[in-house]
């Protein structure tokens, strides 16, 4: 496909290629744009795109194409696409500018775009304000099903979705909603107002957006009405803003579990110096915690003087705690992300944390001993390494469940309380256990 | 709002309920009836909601309030709600249902939803087929605008959506699309397969639900159809089932990567024992080779006899080797899992992957070995743990990003090669690295 786009490019067989575009959607036409070699070609393609797709092209493009496009296109190119795109659209690709682009498109911008954009910009990047979009189809509660298609008919094609309509008072203040399906089936003089449905779910432009995605996943819609501090109806969420919200959540709740400074930049986009430096802070962090914590074993250098099979055992007892705590605090993390678990049942969790703990740690305790014993054959050690086992899967376990649900109840985020933090405060309490009950054993 | 019901229940104020009912959604009147404390107000409660809302109600309740209603209904009742019912929920309900259930519902349904049931049921859990819906609107190609609302009309309530209308040639096969939109701005009399667009994104029944989720993301759609060996429009996928998928798969993979058996039940409804059978298993095979991995350190006990402090730098290097792999593996396995990363690329990342881990390598260990010659003042001791600690985490990226995409290529599942998996891994290669090191400069 590539190849054939390049040659006609090439050979200037500008009609083949309009007829090579028209069955193709505009997701795919961003990819191919972004995987042609030569620059000129890219804007070449892009400047034979009709308008409309020009725009929606546009707005599935990466941001360093996007960056690349506007530098390239004429002032007048600019307000055209700008005009036609989505508002939301508009706001995303900005968001993700220099501020020498978002001045050139600006100043491209009629007066009235120029003012909703701006509006746009000024919410959290993490709010429902930020992803609803401006255009959608309002209709007043006393405007029948008759006047409703008429509009429908006129404004349609410029709103981003009509299966949804939202009912509004003449104040402007949300009153209900229907589906295109409920003015379908009704008569053509019936008023929206008889057969709307209250509009009992809606957010606010600072509802958080995991908040959001949690009502959709709920709800099973593909629309919700958004209002401001007034309670007037300024946008709607759409089903697959919500989608995009969800995966960049996810891929930041992985990121951040994992230790990485969470990007939603592709990691093929993403250069090397900035891979590490995501990386590499936490990595710091927890390396100098660790070297700490690796200078309590030398108050215990007389147990394993004595014993020196102690230390072959520390690591299964440092990775069994680690991988304890790690499994309790994912449950947790997950399961609060999702909504499914909330700090109120902090007692319930604790209760059943404690069983299974203590199911999993008689288990584990028993086969260790005897495979320990079998190894080794020394009985102090086997009983040392056991009892030890013991006592960390209790502790990991219940560190994995509480440290998330205390960032929860402090408003921090309870991804960050993931492994590779739990596991450095597990080492610590596996040497200061393990080296007790040694030297306790040992008589040392 | 559970007393207010509770109460009006035993007061038999059934009309004062059926008014509260009203206004409410379905999934939260299937928290309600689940929250109840008294079992037989469950089934008072179920059995005034309206025929359609009840069934509606129990396609949103958790599996043992299912099975509770079915087991305490007649037969009667069961069969005017399984025909009320989706049969994309019919299926998925009687997935979770014990055999004596799915019989009990079998048998009080009519011949024809039988039918339909069990072709979905024989529908792998992964794939479209199990998530589809074959209550969709298809139009003739040679139908005009005016006949198509004519259906819409007539059957529009008992479909999932008429927001996308799909175009079948009289042999059923799938021949192109249109929207509501599209229809309500062309003529009367206008054919539908002169406005629909061309079909050119659909899936089979037995297309990877991974896939599908991909698909939906990609190409912000709301429906998609599906078709079957022959080509033939067998169902569709709307955006609400696909969000609960990419959910559901986005748990799976937490877990996996924590090392516990996925399950959909969620926490709170989950027994302690299960719980504990979820997490045993991979804890017992990591526990087991972590034993015996232990078992190598005791082949250096004279390094660490001639400079015990060798021990304290352990936990340090085994901790920072397990979080470098972490985050290396996590970004390769999310971004397979969004379809941003491909095996094709597998020489790109390693390009990166060497560059990033020379770049956070050199920086952790200059900051290290300062750290460790403060604390120790020993000088053999901090060059044997910086170098080592340069060669793992040169290896942690390394596996971090392989093995995810060698189980890829293997059709494994790339969620496995995580961090419990890994940590267990580098344990090994941190002890072979770090006491060959240190033997050779204290030349033991």
């Amino acid at each position: 496909m590539i190849e054939t786009i390049t040659n006609y490019l090439e050979e200037k067989k500008y009609i083949q290629i309009k007829e090579l575009l028209e069955n193709m959607r505009v997701q795919d036409l961003a990819e191919l744009l972004d995987n042609l070699t030569d620059d000129n070609h890219k804007i070449k393609l892009f400047r034979l795109f009709p308008k409309a797709m020009g725009a929606e092209v546009f707005s599935y493009a990466q941001p360093q194409l996007q960056e690349f496009i506007v530098q390239a296109l004429t002032d007048k190119e600019i307000s055209t696409m700008i005009e036609a795109m989505y508002f939301d659209d508009t706001v995303d690709f900005l968001e993700e500018m220099p501020a020498n682009v978002v001045e050139k498109v600006l100043k491209n911008s009629t007066k009235e775009t120029r003012l909703q954009i701006n509006k746009l910009l000024s919410y959290d990047d993490d709010t429902a304000g930020s992803i609803m979009t401006t255009e959608f189809l309002d209709l007043k509660s006393d405007t029948t099903v008759e006047e409703a298609f008429q509009r429908i008919r006129k404004i349609g094609r410029e709103v981003e979705t009509i299966n949804i309509l939202y009912v509004t008072n003449p104040s402007k203040k949300l009153v209900g909603e229907l589906t295109i399906r409920d003015l379908l089936l009704a008569e053509e003089n019936t008023k929206v107002e008889s057969i709307m449905k209250d509009s009992t779910l809606f957010i606010t432009t600072s509802t958080d957006n995991e908040k959001v995605v949690q009502i959709f996943n709920k709800y099973d819609i593909i629309a919700l009405p958004v209002v401001d501090a007034e309670n007037l109806l300024v946008g709607i969420v759409t089903v697959d803003d919500v989608m995009r919200v969800m995966e960049e959540e996810t891929t930041e709740d992985f990121h951040k579990m994992s230790a990485i400074t969470p990007t939603n930049v592709p990691y093929l986009k993403t250069p090397a110096y900035k891979l590490a430096s995501n990386r590499v802070i936490w990595l710091t962090c927890l390396m100098v915690s660790a070297i700490f914590t690796g200078m309590l074993i030398t108050f215990y250098e007389t147990a394993f003087a004595v014993l020196p099979t102690l230390v072959a055992c520390l690591p299964m007892l440092m990775g069994t705690g680690g991988n304890c705590g790690t499994q309790a605090s994912t449950l947790i993390i997950r399961g609060l992300a999702i909504n499914e678990i909330k700090f109120k049942d902090y007692f319930k969790i604790w209760l059943k944390e404690v069983q299974v703990s203590l199911l999993i740690a008689l288990g584990l305790c028993a086969l260790n001993f005897v495979i320990v014993f079998i190894q080794y054959k020394e009985l102090v050690l086997s009983i040392a390494v056991s009892s030890s086992l013991f006592f960390v899967i209790i502790i990991a376990n219940c560190l994995g469940f509480s440290l998330p649900m205390l960032a929860k109840k402090l408003k921090l985020d309870p991804a960050l309380m993931a492994s590779p933090i739990l596991t450095t405060i597990l080492d610590c309490a596996v040497i200061l256990i393990y080296f007790n009950i040694a030297k306790l054993l040992l008589g040392v």
